[in-house]
């Protein structure tokens, strides 16, 4: 279609944001509009300009024979951190508490435009890190989870508690759960993940680590390797943790009667980096 | 911020994305970029127009004292055809064939892309339903009942099989399996709902409609109303269903050894209505 350049610039926005991580070359948006190259660069460098100056996200141009662009998540330090300091508030309403040390969070991730959020912020982190799949257990780290690979562009697989006959066969492992120290089992469906996928982890909630662990022995099993770990609230009290390296969005302290939930933010701002 | 037209576009365009079914006044926009309104309504005329060529979305002017715009969810009749033709495609390997009539969709409900573009057809035909929240059964229907619910703007709640520490109190009710005849169980955190919410009940797939059945009474026992049912697939096999009144996607018919797996659009066109 042929179009002026205020046409092509809000449908070039559209097409790039709903097609994050995706080199798009500058021939085909060339095509797609009938227009020259040299015109579609400054599209380009109009968009990049608003994205940035926004910090709502960043287009990384490819120079070479892959040449092109791609739309890339991005959030502000000042932006990140303001999010999570009302996300912090949010949960740390008394009425929250739950017996066992947790927290009431279902109603937080049912909302699309938080998880949204914790997605980009996830992603953020993660974007240079090839990752090829995200990861997660069900049933409350799956919206995480989709909204985090929605913004890297890769697919999701989950792990559950059983196997279930719409799944095929299944890799299955035993794992001791941090906290309670039941065994428990987890299982992956056989074609889920390919051999030498690099996996980033996700979950809702860890206390000392026990799942996030297993999760790490069924990427092991499939013979992936797992790069990164992301939650979006640690527990504080309990340590050491039987991960080492993860990051935490959120991290809920020593939950004394009659006072607010304690709440800060995670280790969050120790693997971002602003560019 | 003070922009020119073009940066104006981009960021609106990007703004309205991001907040989809959500009213933005002329005076938000007018004062977040600095501009007359009458400009702001030439860059509104320009988005609308960009979208509506490509048929991906719907900018809807709102006049009087809530006047404003809002992006709404919309795709053309051709394009919800062709993705669903070639999602049935997929779909139809015989290699997804699982004991007990079950296909693997595994695979399919990871992909985000495929997940989005789902959420879209189903948000396109409850739009205009006033849903308040999506409802799904843990665990396959729910990145289909997020992505739905992201393009409504509305919550998720996700009923369970058990009830959980990380839930508070529960209600309970118990349900038919429509193909086993087993009684099984169906949990709502009690928090999840509000009296008198209208509700869009989303699963990955239908056999004969027990799950769906004890989710409408899962609905009703929170007084709340059920205003549509969207699922996945369905089975052609099984009839008459235990609920009346669906919209399926897809429509897996009866499979024969040693042939296809027999995949048709379902009934989403009796629903879906071009504007």
């Amino acid at each position: 279609m042929k179009l002026k350049r205020s046409g092509r610039l809000v449908d070039m926005t559209r097409y790039l944001m709903e097609h994050p991580n995706t080199i798009v070359s500058l021939t085909e948006f060339s095509e797609r509009y009938e227009s020259a190259k040299s015109s579609i660069s400054e599209d380009l460098a109009i968009i990049k300009e608003s994205f940035e100056a926004q910090g709502v996200g960043k287009l990384v141009t490819l120079h070479g024979a892959t040449g092109g662009v791609k739309y890339i998540p991005y959030i502000k330090k000042k932006a990140a951190e303001s999010f999570l300091t009302s996300l912090g508030q949010m949960l740390s309403s008394q009425e929250r508490l739950l017996a066992g040390g947790y927290l009431f969070m279902t109603d937080i991730l049912g909302d699309p435009i938080i998880i949204k959020e914790i997605g980009r912020l996830i992603a953020s982190v993660y974007i240079h890190n090839d990752i090829d799949v995200v990861m997660t257990m069900e049933t409350k780290g799956i919206p995480i989870a989709y909204a985090a690979a929605s913004e890297l562009n890769v697919p999701v697989v989950i792990a559950r508690r059983s196997s279930k006959v719409t799944e095929g066969s299944t890799v299955s492992i035993n794992y001791v759960s941090g906290s309670s120290k039941r065994i428990q089992s987890m299982v992956l469906p056989r074609r889920s993940l390919s051999k030498g996928s690099r996996v980033l982890i996700v979950d809702d909630f860890m206390k000392a680590g026990g799942t996030i662990k297993g999760m790490m022995h069924l990427v092991a099993e499939f013979e992936c390797l797992t790069v990164g770990i992301a939650v979006l609230v640690e527990t504080g009290g309990e340590s050491p943790k039987l991960v080492d390296r993860y990051l935490s969005l959120l991290k809920l302290g020593q939950i004394k009667e009659g006072t607010a939930v304690p709440i800060e933010i995670g280790n969050y701002f120790n693997y971002f980096r602003e560019e």
